[in-house]
């Protein structure tokens, strides 16, 4: 029931020169899919990531934050990531650390490199122990078919209950030289029985300088992945990873330029794609919706009513069943947080429909123009606090009764 | 399909001197059902309460707000409390205001005494303006009937989608005395087509001083009340009112005595009946979970970690599908807010079974054992931090597909 998702189409992929991908079906928790996902990186290679901050972050991201913190202290460069599904390897204790590092040195031990030049994800079960020896078998099968025309097959191969594959590229023009990016994601949050991760992996053939690409992670993680929420349950494998193979012509080596300027804005595009997808491929969702809360006093607190909001189970029931029932979205706002709010002063739109105005109900308001735009697939959702200039925006789906559903199916 | 909630027997229901209920049916928003509740309180009577913390807190809030602050400086005391279902009178903004003052005076007339005497509440549909006519016109209805016999009529007449009325009586002997107390509640939080109210009210025939029984209710609420939750969803009516009408024999004039000690205990244990029965009636509830944190660093840390698990979407499915899938548990224990948390040191228990030591799955763990839990009515989880000496617990049922049903019923 995806809102709005079209599939992506192989041949808007386009290759990112210095990145090779290659995929396996390793069984790792059913037969007959691909679950195995290894992306090998030209040694000109800088890869920067944001990660969980669920305090049960699972053992692979501990293992990435290991490892990129080496290579930020001047370590070897990162030369593949290594993806599986069917199992989170999280809630996993010393065991699931010593697993992740055992795939890690596996992978090395097949490319000629260190263990520590590898960064590992996994998506899936938590609590149970990694099946490290499927994964084992099954990388010589994925480095078989390494190639950089894979990204559809690689966005399948991280499929966990999504619908379905999440891809998309952008060109840019630095420099008069084109700039490739490509990338991949998969569900957020709630995710069928107990399956829990978001990942997005983009890669561009851009150099870009270590610390310059660790400021741009964030930065577009902030701008993006950060701005999505399915059901407020944060996983405990959430990753979000950049990549700049460097086998390009442009090379960026500082924050302070415009061509820097360019690739964020391509990064903040692609990543906004990428996770604007999760959310219309959320489970059960039947609408997606865009909350904006504008003319706060900071944008901590934009956010705070924002996600408020956005977490509502009785706003969103609302929005599934078409209700304008919008004294809900007030009360979201009321017990947000922000202590001092001045509700007397709030004004709430819905689309193009203005809603209440200073705190209380509209006078022109007629809930047949609420009606119209609830039953709209996309909707926007537009706060103004009346206390500042800042703003923020999230995106977020419904709570059907289909999400029940689906995460109240025994784990199969 | 309320959880092991018994309907209150009108005979356990015990009288308390001093109070007299009356009831009517006003048609405020559908005809033929007890909407209008006059609890009418003799002039001894001392009256606390506490009140949502939700910024759209509705205008009847504010006003009983302003009255007890009133009493608490000296005014004269409370004589009626004025409550109706139907409507809010919630994010109605200075019209809210005026028409809650509007039915205070109406009562205050009838009774002979002064608005600022009269406390009103108000719960059911927000942004639509209060019938303060309708109310005023079964004000006489309600006062024909007042008699200290009508605690069940008194349940009846604040339900919204509450499936059953919600009372419970005490008895304590003080000093040799006996001190009655009996108290009413109606549902939490998730309240169907934007009704959205958790009422509690306890009267006792002991003379409290004012500011003793202030201090009172904001303990027992803090033992009760807000040691519950359903959907998270803070309304903007919320009120628990403790009333002493002072016409017993036992008078308590300071904190720090037995008798004080006595009447406590009996309004926290009546406090605690009345919110879990909010709890065992909330919508769609199939499940009761009582949700420990133990051995925290303080006691706001362990209600963030209870909270946490308590508002979990993934959590609240999976108990309701009786699939012992814990991990989602540890994950709503990680991004509790605890910033420092260390998991490794963190226990898990269902019951009497022992699901993760040291942060991972105990190794004598076997998923049959967490299945014969898991397909309980009522199931205690139990989370041991390791880190100090605090406790917390908290009362939440699961989320079911009859949930998402209720509150996505078009408003009717």
């Amino acid at each position: 029931m995806a809102v709005n998702l079209a599939l992506p189409i192989v041949a808007n992929l386009k290759p990112v020169a210095g990145i090779e991908l290659g995929f396996a079906e390793a069984g790792i928790r059913k037969p007959n899919r691909k679950d195995l996902l290894v992306m090998k990186l030209a040694s000109t290679a800088t890869v920067a990531g944001v990660f969980t901050t669920n305090r049960f972050c699972a053992a692979p991201v501990q293992v990435c934050q290991a490892h990129l913190q080496g290579v930020h202290l001047g370590a070897s460069s990162i030369r593949a990531l290594l993806i599986n599904t069917g199992n989170a390897n999280a809630g996993t204790g010393e065991v699931g650390l010593s697993d992740a590092n055992e795939t890690c040195v596996a992978l090395a031990d097949l490319l000629d490199c260190e263990p520590a030049q590898i960064l590992p994800f996994s998506t899936g079960v938590i609590l149970e122990p990694l099946p490290v020896d499927r994964i084992k078998a099954g990388l010589p099968k994925a480095l078989s078919n390494l190639n950089t025309d894979n990204w559809m097959n690689a966005a399948e191969a991280i499929m966990t209950t999504d619908t379905q594959p999440k891809a998309d590229s952008r060109t840019v023009i630095i420099d008069g030289k084109t700039v490739t990016l490509t990338g991949i994601s998969k569900g957020a949050g709630m995710i069928r029985p107990n399956m829990a991760t978001m990942l997005g992996f983009i890669a561009t053939d851009a150099a870009v300088a270590q610390p310059v690409l660790e400021h741009l992670v964030k930065f577009a993680a902030d701008k993006s992945f950060n701005c999505i929420t399915i059901d407020g349950d944060t996983s405990t494998n959430d990753s979000f990873m950049l990549i700049a193979t460097g086998v390009g012509e442009v090379d960026i080596a500082e924050i302070d330029c415009e061509a820097y300027e360019a690739l964020a804005a391509a990064v903040i595009d692609l990543s906004k794609s990428l996770a604007q997808m999760i959310v219309r491929d959320g489970e059960g969702a039947t609408k997606f919706m865009t909350i904006t809360v504008e003319d706060g006093a900071s944008v901590e607190e934009c956010r705070k009513v924002a996600y408020s909001i956005g977490h509502s189970p009785l706003v969103k029931t609302a929005f599934f069943a078409s209700d304008p029932n919008l004294g809900r979205i007030l009360a979201a706002i009321g017990y947000a947080g922000v202590d001092d709010l001045d509700v007397n002063k709030l004004d709430l739109y819905l689309d193009d429909v203005w809603v209440a105005k200073n705190g209380g109900r509209h006078p022109e308001y007629e809930e047949q123009d609420g009606q119209r735009v609830m039953k709209q697939s996309e909707i926007t959702v537009r706060v103004n606090l009346a206390r500042g200039n800042a703003t923020a925006t999230i995106w977020t789906c419904d709570l059907s009764q289909e999400y029940v559903a689906i995460n109240a199916d025994y784990r199969s």
